[in-house]
């Protein structure tokens, strides 16, 4: 009998998880539906094919979201998160399977009992961050642990960058997924982490300043800022006793000193409108954020306000991004601060019709076994085919697409409101992620617990 | 017939208020109630008092508050704002006046029209700030109006300090009103204003680095940092065609700076709760918020991470308080950054027992008249008498006494919910203060409209 799997969702980060299961739809047997509100945009490619077929569908009417659900026997939601609570409350009704690479909600949580109850799987953060993040430090930590192995250390960073092909931008920086999560990131609250066994608080306005070093090899250096929420997997991945935990984004070196210049001028802030935005210029826009003076240049005031010498490269960056043009406008009727950065940023940072993105995680492990301690850092580099199928595509929906397969091939069967941190669950997957080319590397290296030098102060 | 006063909450700040009405109450022939939940604290001499009545009031207790409320003529409530719609709504539905001398809330907005339509005053931001402010800048304001001159600029900046005779630590500050809004100051949102017809916001992270200075002919030189609501006022006070507002919170010169410090570690922070809070010494709370090191101190880490200067005198400011002290504890359990930090400075900042606090405000009006432009500085100093009748108990408290009296004697009497800005109001009022020693000096100064060799940018 085939696997029928209701797509909810079928925006542009939904490329290879479509391509995947359609490929795999005749070894498989699945019947694929895909629902969406605007269908337009799918590709003829997959609007044609014989085993899938397309709908409209607002999930806001009751009775188009439950027919289609009960049609199906596992639903893949690639809605924003908020909308997943109202998908998995008829799929726990109707009794379906459900996977999100989204962050479970305390919402979601609570259907927890209930879903093992009825032996369901809702499996979550499975896409790349979270997801391959927690599969990959998994499978290394379950390997130390059974060598009998101790962990002091974890650190994981990841960053959605532009390949180093296309990388012709002073900020070595282009939007390769949703620009306005990018001008507020390190928003959600101050960053908290351990290291050495001591708690660390980094408010915002110092996010960018301590930042963290990298190399790649074959790919150079980045460098790595804290995600606020370095503490939450620490039960979850048994790292109760671990000295260092620290979780954060990747950027080429550099990048965060020069986009620190806008966080202290307050040019991130979402939480309040501009008056007068719309046909204000960029020169404008950065002069609400500086001292008024009635014959020092906005050039010289930032320099001044900001401390920035004359021959700081940050500058450059600044210039390239035309935020001293008096003639180009924000053009956005009563626009937050963020909204008119966004803009200015996209006039430069978006990626070209034939450019690639790059995808870049980096785990440290360090850990204690007889008596001697080591270090494991393991990297993934994935690069983009093209602007549709982008390597953040690929890392997203690729496990999304493969664990809807295990799932409904009973390869992972446990069931409750999970996320992939079981060796039933990461093996399989990452081994197939392996088959599709998204291979982490390992290096032994010296454990130094923590190293000073690595880090700016 | 006797006016029938009820006073609701009698905390620290009333002191001035009862004894003015108290002895006021044979001439005016007063009858006052104090309600409070807590009456023992209320003194021997007010509770002995032939005008004056003590009863226990729980405004949570329906008929407790109705009842009580319904044997007065005018109601002061002295409670927290948050309370005051509750008695605002009893008072209209009994027909009794109302006085606060806190911020008019949207709740109490709305019952205007109803409070007009019977007749009622409902007075508030009576105090000092909000209170004096209004009334002293109205009066000038009118007056400039009045002569046929145009506002171009308002600058107006208010403080509560600790006495010259007293001031007697590094920071030249003691907390003299409530020390957790101290420590949150300006953590409302970003401060808004306009500048020489320029908007202009500041961050929170940068608000103590934006400052202006003053001179107080007798108490030397002030400093100022803008408040969130600059332009609240704007229409209010008729302002819409100036050029330049400004509001801001003054503190004596050198505060802001070292306050900053607390601001860049993320030491104000009220948003999240620290592990292990109550056995953690001053030093191990400064360095939550500094990088690991395994060999820098934490003094040497707090150098280089903020870049402060060996002969930096901001430093002395730290150590005077203690900041690096590795034997007191923070002592409370679950504490905020903001509740920790609060806890070391009450160990330095609070007011002795002989000691006596300050009030200083400061506004600027410039304006053009007969194609001239000119500026008016008008100043105010109080000086407490002793920590019970404080200079900011005697400026909040003596306004909303005056107020209550002046409503009952029908020297005020336009109906509505409103604030002291008007003739009727703000005359009387301002008389009755100077008579009790509260009086603006005026300075005609140069109109430099705005003066950028006074703010440090």
């Amino acid at each position: 009998m085939a696997h029928r799997i209701l797509i909810i969702g079928a925006g542009k980060s939904t490329s290879y998880l479509l391509d995947y299961l359609l490929e795999k739809s005749e070894s498989e047997k699945l019947k694929i539906t895909i629902g969406d509100l605007d269908t337009t945009s799918i590709p003829e490619r997959i609007q044609s094919h014989q085993n899938c077929s397309i709908i409209t569908l607002d999930i806001f009417k009751d009775q188009e979201r439950i027919t289609a659900i009960q049609g199906a026997d596992l639903v893949i939601s690639m809605l924003p998160a908020r909308f997943h609570i109202k998908i998995a409350e008829d799929c726990l009704t109707y009794k379906k399977h459900l996977v999100t690479a989204s962050y479970i909600s305390q919402e979601l949580k609570k259907l927890n009992q209930k879903v093992k109850e009825n032996g369901l799987v809702f499996m979550n953060e499975i896409g790349l961050d979270p997801g391959i993040d927690h599969m990959s430090a998994m499978q290394v930590i379950d390997r130390i642990r059974d060598q009998g192995g101790r962990i002091l250390l974890f650190e994981s960073f990841c960053g959605g960058l532009v390949a180093p092909e296309y990388d012709d931008n002073l900020w070595n920086y282009k939007f390769t997924w949703n620009p306005r999560n990018v001008v507020l990131a390190g928003q959600g609250g101050t960053a908290k982490f351990i290291q050495e066994g001591t708690y660390k608080y980094i408010p915002y306005h110092k996010l960018f300043r301590r930042t963290e070093f990298f190399e790649v090899e074959g790919f150079g250096k980045f460098e790595g800022y804290a995600n606020r929420d370095s503490l939450n997997y620490r039960e979850a991945y048994g790292l109760q006793d671990a000295l260092t935990i620290y979780r954060g984004t990747m950027r080429r070196v550099g990048f965060s000193k020069a986009w620190n210049i806008f966080v202290q001028l307050g040019a991130t802030d979402d939480t309040y409108t501009i008056e007068n935005s719309e046909g204000m210029t960029y020169r404008e826009f950065i002069n609400l954020f500086l001292p008024y003076s009635p014959t020092d240049s906005v050039e010289l005031k930032l320099r001044h306000y900001l401390k920035i010498d004359q021959d700081d490269s940050t500058w450059e960056k600044l210039i390239e991004l035309n935020l001293f043009d008096d003639s180009k406008q924000i053009g956005i009727i009563d626009a937050t601060p963020a909204q008119a950065l966004q803009k200015i940023l996209e006039d430069r940072w978006t990626l070209g019709e034939k450019e690639k993105d790059m995808i870049v995680m980096y785990h440290k492990f360090g850990y204690e076994l007889h008596g001697e301690k080591k270090q494991i850092d393991s990297k993934l580099v994935v690069i983009g085919e093209d602007r549709v199928h982008t390597a953040m595509a690929k890392t997203v929906g690729l496990p999304v697409g493969i664990a809807a397969l295990k799932i409904l091939n009973k390869k992972i069967t446990t069931p409750g409101v999970q996320i992939p941190i079981t060796k039933e669950v990461y093996k399989p997957i990452l081994k197939a992620l392996e088959n599709n080319g998204i291979n982490f590397k390992e290096y032994e290296v010296p454990y130094l617990g923590y190293n000073p030098d690595s880090v700016a102060s």
